[in-house]
């Protein structure tokens, strides 16, 4: 079956950024690039909240003219929303419908490993409902203080088994594990 | 001059302990035994918040009919309280001042280095005094859900430094990383 996966990067005191979004302090190298390289051919459906699909609709750059399209090309998108009308808008899926459920029926689905792209609640939300495999992150050399937090509260508690433990040049330490459902 | 270490276990989510302090989630070994070994004999004082000393107070064992003690036995021990009596209690130092303050004072005295005890409250207020030098953390394969939190907001941003990345046989990562202030 494929596999459920959240990942990205992460201050040492569990933010994702900054309150106003910024992500300013993450820092970049060969280490981090080779991860992302080797994840991305494994990916052929992200999920996000609405609130990481503004963001990335935001910051995609737009041909001039042109209309804003799926700011991850031909990925299948999923994008999680109570507020948007549900349908498919400019090749992204929007859905109102319980995202446990939806990302239940997605790993029954034939397909390559589904990404959870961004914020934590969507995360949350599904660590929840049991439908997460893998998670992964960039720990970098700080503490922020505040911002948008990695881990939100939860109403169960995860256990995880650590797969992998990478510390880079920059400081950063990647730390990847099995999450035991 | 003697440094400030603040070190402990926390799971990947941010807590130290469950929201009732409890810590049967720690999970123990010769590794994390090793770290302790080499710690313990490089520190000859310990601060604490009041909430930690209640917790260390209560969870000593007793000898019948004798009076408590100091926990942490001949180690100079200062309690920061706003509501407790200042002055010595039971041979250790009660005090209502200013914690950034006693312990800028305390790392100009001789001595080896200075422990931060348990809860994370008192660590923000000598985070942003900027008088820690270290800290190390066991980081267990955990998500709690919930809990008290290691790393709690604060005004300014920490940058770090990675000294050490050593995963246990237990799924453990200990982290320690020098304070860059």
């Amino acid at each position: 079956m494929r596999k459920v996966v959240f990942g990205g990067a992460s201050s040492l005191d569990n933010f994702l950024a900054r309150e106003d979004g910024a992500v300013d302090w993450l820092l970049w190298g060969d280490e981090v690039a080779d991860i992302m390289n080797a994840f991305w051919p494994k990916v052929d459906c992200i999920v996000m909240g609405r609130k990481t699909y503004d963001v990335a609709m935001r910051d995609m750059p737009k041909p001039k003219g042109k209309k804003a399209k799926n700011p991850y090309g031909d990925v299948k998108t999923f994008v999680f929303s109570r507020t948007l009308t549900a349908g498919n808008r400019d090749g992204v899926e929007i859905t109102a419908d319980d995202p446990g459920e939806v990302v239940r029926d997605l790993k029954d689905q034939e397909g390559k490993d589904i990404c959870i792209m961004g914020g934590g609640e969507l995360a949350r939300n599904l660590f929840e409902a049991g439908v997460i495999d893998e998670i992964g992150f960039n720990i970098h050399p700080v503490l922020l203080g505040s911002g948008i937090p990695l881990f939100h509260g939860m109403k169960c508690q995860i256990d995880l088994e650590l797969i992998e433990c990478r510390p880079f040049k920059n400081g950063c330490v990647y730390l990847s594990y099995a999450v035991k459902n």
